[in-house]
């Protein structure tokens, strides 16, 4: 089955956005067991478009486009459609109640001018767009089934799983596990299942990397060949894994704290409230998220956190004792359960032959004692290096909730 | 001039990265005056990269190409390259000093794997890599310029200024204006901007946008022509623009904060930690940032930021009261010149009809005295909601700080 992603738009043209729609649906496609042959983009531009689609009606099986379905002038996608197919352009009765069910939603009146939204190749079938104005429709030509669906995201996502994914031939792989990963590479984490994905071709295997965590997915065509690939999976990545499921770690550690009643605070240094940020990114999250100092100047950790001058003075505020007396601090200051701190050398500068860039140390402290733990991000730039320590910090967090019981 | 930019790697098919190369490349182009007619993704498959690189030698004047031109077996750029030009790959004894320098420099050894990096299309020019082991190379066919780069944006993007760029033929925009803008929408940008652009079309205008904030860039053919065009930006985007550069926000508070040797500190509620954290992605920023209190929960806001108790229960923790007294309590806790303090309800839950989701209040408040603000913010999700609230707060600061002479 070939498939091709089309994407069209001058602004993608331009460099203004990274076409998301593309990475979006291939993604899923692959978690389902296919793989998109290709990808193109094409601007706002009508014999640009009918020569895209002639070649795609031709030569795919499965052809997905995306943009330019809206009510203006550089919206050709439907005309262009038409013309490479052979057909009339006409109005759809169908196409016009999903244009104005959306302006019917948003309470606003509709300008005749969206009713070109209505108007799809004849013999097209319409898809409707809940979350939007421009309806999308699917076309067959000879051995090809093209979709056309409108560029923005929340509209294209939604759209994509109720129309395109029912319309899939069975796929291949049906059993799916998810994985969330910390602490290893991409390349890393694909050398260590090679051998297993090589001897069993059956598996899927899909990644998605967004430093630093990373997403796998394993489809496999039955229990018993996933229960397999998971059981490798586990024994190769180990405490890489912090979630059999497909959550990220900030929802990983607000769910075991939720779960348990529990709440958190931090002392950042050199995340500069990053980790706070992440923490309150979750639906949720001031159930259990106390609040954050933001200790970056060492008169506020002694001053609001209470860490010793002196140790400041001896040790450095990069050591070992400065950031467990920070967490204590925060525990304490922010009246948590359990508090996470770190402090390190962010870089470019403020590094030292003893305490270079990337050097950083964390500590998290309960009720049950504190732990704590140093590391080395070597080839990290600041921004890096910021979010490593953040993730290395709600990591320990995680595993230090997780034995309360 | 036809350009087309075409990008290879399975990775990229599999949806397992964002295609931000030709993000990069096309917007760099069409700073410069020009503009991509297309892109187009192809696997690690040699008769589909063969069949690419054929038809844009035919039918482009520009092709950027990005990515395999690695040691592995996948790796098939070079070779796709000398067969769709007709000629034989040959070992390059230039391209050979590229990838052993890289080794050099990190002192790591070579293994023979690597010298398939050296083979290039016979008849192309080596092109320099000063940040990795793959080399380069241009290549010209019949009309077509060619330019095959590696894929590690790092590396790319280098390339592409020193080896690309010089090689474009004289813009036809080379006087360049920056600015960056928060507070319009990129369509609102357009269209204030879309007269004077249709009435002077030579001038160029480029558009960047990574919520909540907008880059902007006018080209044009002369000084006088530019003049005209700043101008007019200034007159219909006014207090929008707050960076005559390519400066984020962050970048601009902190440079306005040196350069007045003055600190400044955070009380966030809604914000969970993101100003600081956006504060602190700047280098240097410790020379001005003294921290933050992240106070999510009320009794942080009267412990820590000695908000009145009363006022948190008469006013809620989302009025200008609170807000005010959260900016003086930070300005206090932390020691800093400059404060500023962030409350509001992120959502989804926790809206109430007084105080709805998106409801935010900021105060800013310097040894001048304080000032404050109220914005809701509609149509935004809690991630959204979030960085247009920091935002919001760091525009305040920068107009505060731009007062203290």
């Amino acid at each position: 089955m070939r498939i091709g992603i089309i994407n069209t738009g001058d602004e993608l043209l331009r460099g203004a956005l990274a076409d998301t729609n593309a990475v979006y649906m291939a993604s899923r496609l692959h978690d389902l067991g296919f793989r998109a042959d290709r990808f193109a983009t094409i601007g706002d531009d009508l014999g640009a478009l009918i020569e895209a689609f002639v070649a795609a009606f031709s030569e795919l099986d499965l052809v997905l486009v995306s943009g330019g379905l809206g009510p203006t002038d550089d919206d050709l996608t439907a005309q262009a459609a038409a013309a490479a197919a052979g057909v009339k352009l006409v109005r759809s009765a169908e196409a016009e109640k999903v244009v104005r069910a959306a302006f019917a939603r948003r309470g606003r009146e509709m300008s005749p001018v969206n009713l070109k939204q209505a108007d799809v190749p004849e013999g097209s079938r319409v898809l409707d767009n809940p979350n939007g104005s421009a309806p999308g429709f699917a076309l067959d030509q000879g051995r090809a089934r093209a979709f056309f669906l409108p560029g923005p995201p929340r509209e294209l996502e939604p759209m994509f799983e109720a129309q395109v994914v029912p319309a899939l031939p069975a796929p291949p792989a049906r059993h799916v596990a998810a994985f969330r990963l910390f602490g290893m590479g991409e390349s890393d984490v694909q050398a260590a299942l090679a051998p297993y994905a090589a001897a069993h071709p059956a598996l899927v295997y899909g990644y998605r990397a967004t430093f630093p965590e990373i997403g796998l997915r394993i489809g496999a065509p039955d229990e018993a060949e996933l229960a397999g690939a998971v059981a490798e999976a586990r024994r190769v990545l180990g405490s890489a894994i912090f979630a059999e499921e497909d959550v990220g770690l900030a929802e990983a550690l607000g769910r075991a704290l939720a779960s348990r009643r529990l709440t958190i605070a931090t002392a950042e240094s050199c995340t500069g409230g990053l980790i706070g940020h992440e923490l309150t990114q979750i639906p949720g999250s001031s159930d259990y998220f106390r609040g954050a100092i933001v200790a970056y100047d060492n008169a506020v950790k002694s001053g609001l956190l209470g860490v010793d001058e002196r140790l400041l003075a001896t040790r450095g505020a990069v050591s070992e004792e400065v950031v467990r007396a920070m967490a204590d601090g925060a525990r304490r200051a922010l009246g948590a359960d359990v508090a996470i701190a770190v402090s390190g050398v962010a870089g470019p500068g403020g590094g030292t032959a003893d305490k270079p860039v990337g050097l950083v140390h964390f500590a998290v402290t309960t009720a049950r004692g504190g732990a704590h733990l140093e590391r080395k991000f070597s080839g990290h730039n600041r921004a890096m290096i910021k979010a490593a320590s953040a993730w290395t910090a709600m990591r320990m967090a995680l595993d230090a909730v997780r034995e309360i019981s």
